[in-house]
C-alpha cells in the first residue's frame, strides 16, 4: 500500500488552489454560542464556487496531473457536488471533461454541469453501471478517471479547507478542542483532519453522517470495513457512499475520533438554524456536522468547536420543508 | 455645516473595527457573470454578527464617543436591524443601552435585541413617539442618542464594508466600474462610496431603493431634499425613512451617481438568486441593490460591478415567498 497522505500534502494542495477557490469564512454566532454554552465556529463551505468544497479536491487533482494526461481529458461520475466541482476544475484548467449522470439527475444539477462545458452523457440507473460507461471513455479515449474521495489527491484538496480553519482559528487567538466534517466516502473529514491537526495536533476530528449511512462510524468501532444496508432512503443525498475508501479508511483510522450520527429530522433543524442565525444556504447532506454539535453528539459546552457546512445546492422544496420545521416548534 | 466625513474618516472607522466585526466574502458566480455578459460581484453583509452591516456604524459610533459620554449609555430606536446592530455594540463595549421598539415588532427581533443585554422599552406605534420617548429617556439619563443613519461615524462606520470591497477587489486585481448599495437614510450607500472610492476614485457608486420609497433617487434628481408620500406599504421594510438626512443628502450630492428603483418583485427575485447560486439568506431590503444589477437598471454587460447585499433578517414565511416565484418561472 502506498504512503498514506500527510500534512505537507495538503500545504502542497493549498499552494495549487491559491487564487482558484475561495477562502470561505468561519462564522460565529452570539446567541447560538450561548445557547450552547460554549464557542461554535461554522466553516462556509456552502459559499465556495460551485456551491460546495468539492471543486477543492477536484482542482488540486486536476493541477497534480501531468500535462499529458490533462491533454487526453478527465471523466467523472457523479449526480450532484463533485460533477459540477469537477466540470468548473476542467473549465479552469482547460481541460475536457465527460461526467456521467444518471438520466433521472435533477435538470437544474445536468444544465449547471454543462454550463461549466462539460459533456454530460445520461444513463439508466437501473439498467446501466456508471463505472462501466465511465470507464469505456477512459479506455477508449485516454482520459484519467477523477474519483469523487478515494484518492490522496482529492482529500488533500478537500483537506484545504480544514488547513483554513486552522489558520482562521489561529489568526484570531482560539485553540480547537474538535472539528467535525461531513462524510460520505471520507475524502473531505479525513482531508479536514489532516489539515487541521497539522496546525492544532490536539485538535480532535470527527465525521458526521446521516442515520442509515453511518457506514465510516462503524466501520471505525469495529476496526474494518462495514457496508451500509440501504442505497438510498435519506435526504442527504450527497452522503450515500456504500462504505469507506480503501485510502480514506486507513486514514481515517489515523487521524479520527469516533464518528457521529444524525437523523435526517437533526439535519433539517440545522439547515433552519444555518438559515436563521447565520444566513447561510447549506443542503441536508452539509447540514449533518452542524446536525451533531446542535444536537450535542458533539458536545459543545465549555469547549470551542468547528464544523464544516459543506454544500448549499438544495432544491427550493426541500428548503421549505427544512423551514418549516421551525414554525411547527421554534426553536430558542 | 461640519465639513463631510471623508475616507480618512472611514479608515479611522476601519481600525476601531478591527477584530469586531467579520470581513465579510466578496463573492462571484460564473453562471450568473456569463448571464450578465460582465463581472457581479457580493458583498455578502448579510454574513455580518447580527445579521446586517448595522453593527459596523453603531459599534464606531460608540468607540469614536468620550469614556465619560459612554458610562452615561445610549439610547436607540428602532424595529429592526439598526436596534440589534446597536444593542450588539454596547455589549461588547460593557456600555448600558435602551432600545425604543414599537410594541408590534416581530417577537424575534425584540428577542434578539433583548438577548444581547439592551433594555427594551415598548411603545404604540399609533399614539406614541419614539423620538419623544427616546429623547425623554436621553434627557433624564444622560444618554447618547445613537441615530439610525444620519451622523458622520454611523455613516463612515458602514464604510468600511465599501473600503473592504475596494481592498478584496485590489487583492484579486480587478478594478470596479460601479458599486450599488441598499439606501433608507443613505448612510450606507454614502459610506461605501466613500470607502470604495478613496482606493478607487473612478468607481461610480449608487443608492438602490424601493419602488415608493426612492426619495434619495428623487432628491438627486431635484437637486433639493424630498419626501416619500408613503411611510409603509414595500415588502423592503428596512428601506422606509421618510426622506434623506442632513448628512447623507449633502454627501449623497457628492459621491453619488443617480439612484437606482427596484420593484418589490425584483426584490424578491434578487432573494431566489442569492439563495440559488450564492446560497445566501438576504431579506428584501438587502437585496434591492443586486436587484438592480440584475435587471439592468445597473449595467453589468461589459462591465464589473459590487452589490453589498446588506442583511439577512428576513422571516421563513416572506422568505418562502421568495422561493416559491423560482417555481412560478424559472430563472435562466
Amino acid at each position: 500500500m502506498s504512503p498514506l497522505p500527510t500534512f505537507a500534502d495538503v500545504q502542497a494542495a493549498a499552494r495549487r488552489l491559491d487564487g482558484i477557490t475561495i477562502r470561505t469564512p468561519l462564522l460565529e454566532n452570539e446567541r447560538v454560542n450561548a445557547r450552547l454554552g460554549g464557542r461554535l465556529l461554522v466553516k462556509a463551505e456552502c459559499l465556495q464556487r460551485t456551491g460546495s468544497f468539492k471543486l477543492r479536491g477536484a482542482y488540486n487533482f486536476l493541477a497534480a496531473m501531468t500535462a499529458e494526461d490533462r491533454a487526453k481529458g478527465v471523466v467523472g461520475w457523479s449526480s450532484g457536488n463533485h460533477a459540477q466541482g469537477l466540470a468548473e476544475a476542467a473549465r479552469l484548467m482547460g481541460v475536457k471533461a465527460t461526467i456521467v449522470m444518471p438520466a433521472d439527475a435533477p435538470a437544474l444539477k445536468v444544465a449547471n454541469t454543462r454550463a461549466s462545458g462539460a459533456e454530460v452523457i445520461l444513463y439508466d440507473r437501473v439498467k446501466e453501471s456508471r463505472e462501466e460507461i465511465g470507464g469505456e471513455i477512459a479506455r477508449r479515449t485516454g482520459a484519467t478517471i477523477v474519483p469523487p474521495y478515494d484518492h490522496p489527491w482529492i482529500l488533500t484538496g478537500q483537506g484545504t479547507a480544514g488547513l483554513e480553519i486552522a489558520e482562521q482559528a489561529q489568526e484570531r487567538g482560539i485553540a480547537l478542542d474538535a472539528v467535525a466534517a461531513p462524510c460520505s466516502g471520507g475524502g473531505l473529514a479525513t482531508g479536514v483532519a489532516l489539515g487541521v491537526q497539522g496546525l492544532s495536533p490536539k485538535t480532535v476530528a470527527h465525521a458526521a453522517e446521516p442515520a442509515g449511512f453511518d457506514d465510516l462510524a462503524r466501520s471505525l468501532a469495529a476496526g474494518k470495513k462495514q457496508k451500509n444496508e440501504k442505497l438510498s432512503g435519506s435526504i442527504c443525498d450527497a452522503l450515500l457512499a456504500p462504505t469507506p475508501g480503501d485510502v480514506t479508511f486507513p486514514l481515517a483510522q489515523k487521524v479520527l475520533g469516533p464518528g457521529l450520527v444524525v437523523t435526517d429530522e437533526e439535519a433539517l433543524d440545522a439547515m433552519e438554524l444555518a438559515f436563521r442565525e447565520f444566513k447561510l444556504v447549506v443542503e441536508p447532506g452539509g447540514a449533518v456536522a452542524l446536525a451533531a454539535a446542535l444536537t450535542g453528539r458533539l458536545p459543545v459546552k465549555g469547549r470551542t468547536v468547528a464544523v464544516v457546512c459543506s454544500g448549499g445546492n438544495v432544491d427550493h422544496a426541500t428548503f421549505e420543508r427544512a423551514l418549516r420545521r421551525a414554525q411547527a416548534a421554534p426553536a430558542a
